[in-house]
């Protein structure tokens, strides 16, 4: 199985960066083919402008950046999505990766009767979160659950691709080592599970 | 009262710029001092990078483009924000306006017990979106109501700002001329009601 993670934080020390660090470093030691996509360290530009969205609508050329992300999620099997909730949703950067790289006629296809289509139909997706307020805050107050519709819902399970799961860390900002530590105990767990090849995987 | 607007559509020749227009209109017509900000026209940077991140934390010197985008929030009494639904959120580009503009001790400022209190409190907020997709069907499956939860309280309401309304528009690829017309009505009736100067203003 192939490995994309796309990445998108700003900061190398960040504890969201060490995430990424542990899970690529534990499929990598599990001899799997790893691509990392920093989308801060590349300058990824996610303004969808007029031009572009036109062309998404008149299946025109897609523009030369994209093409190199699209041809990365076509070589993947599992596309693992680590990134902050910066209020309550993905930073920008990500945002416009979704908006720009997710297109018509390569994510989905709209037919005559404006139904939708999924084409990447064989990704699995995982997502890994952290963020500065509690987990059980957001969990009480329904948060999470509105962001699983949003973004496992409304992105990729409406491309009929297969969400495995979804994590969240909260309380970045408060955290104890011992805390910290624990959380990177986890993500070994679930790098080691996404580098399972039967088709259920458990995390 | 003074009027900002936050409109974020790529193409001048959306039915998205029309309600831009439309409501921009009628806050004239009602002798209101009104400022756009067009995200798409002025190129905002939608990108919070590791500086500006660690420069909010430590309340260093806010960004050039950023102070212009807080001076007129600071100067603004109703701030409606105009835009599509792309994926079930924002477009990046003002994504990424919340995400910088918003910054610690402008939008908020944290306590020692990292308790948030709101410094805006005395704008009102109006939202109004279209969308590609039915709003009898968003609203069924919830995502309506997650988006509000996403948008309208976790950014908003959390800095202690009053929501006045959220208006969703959708079909936005098929429908009728006569369907626009009727939606335009419904803007005319929107910005009428944003220009009443009582503490509550119902649309």
């Amino acid at each position: 199985m192939k490995h994309l993670v796309i990445y998108a934080h700003p900061d190398s020390k960040s504890f969201c960066h060490a995430i990424k660090e542990e899970f690529v470093e534990v499929l990598k030691a599990h001899g799997k083919e790893v691509v990392v996509r920093d989308l801060y360290a590349e300058n990824f530009d996610p303004v969808l402008r007029n031009k572009e969205l036109k062309g998404n609508l008149k299946n025109m050329d897609i523009a030369e950046d994209i093409k190199i992300e699209q041809a990365y999620i076509k070589w993947a099997d599992v596309i693992t999505f680590i990134y902050p909730i910066w209020w309550s949703h993905m930073p920008a950067i990500l945002k416009g990766y979704i908006d720009r790289v997710f297109s018509v006629d390569f994510a989905f296809s709209v037919n005559e009767k404006g139904e939708v289509k999924g084409l990447l139909t064989d990704k699995r997706i995982l997502l890994i979160n952290t963020m500065g307020a509690s987990k059980d805050l957001y969990l009480k107050k329904g948060i999470l659950s509105s962001i699983e519709l949003i973004v496992d819902e409304c992105i990729f399970k409406s491309l009929e691709m297969e969400v495995v799961s979804h994590h969240f860390f909260g309380d970045m900002t408060n955290g104890t080592d011992e805390y910290r530590k624990n959380i990177l105990k986890q993500i070994k767990h679930i790098a080691t599970g996404a580098t399972n090849e039967i088709n259920e995987i458990y995390f």
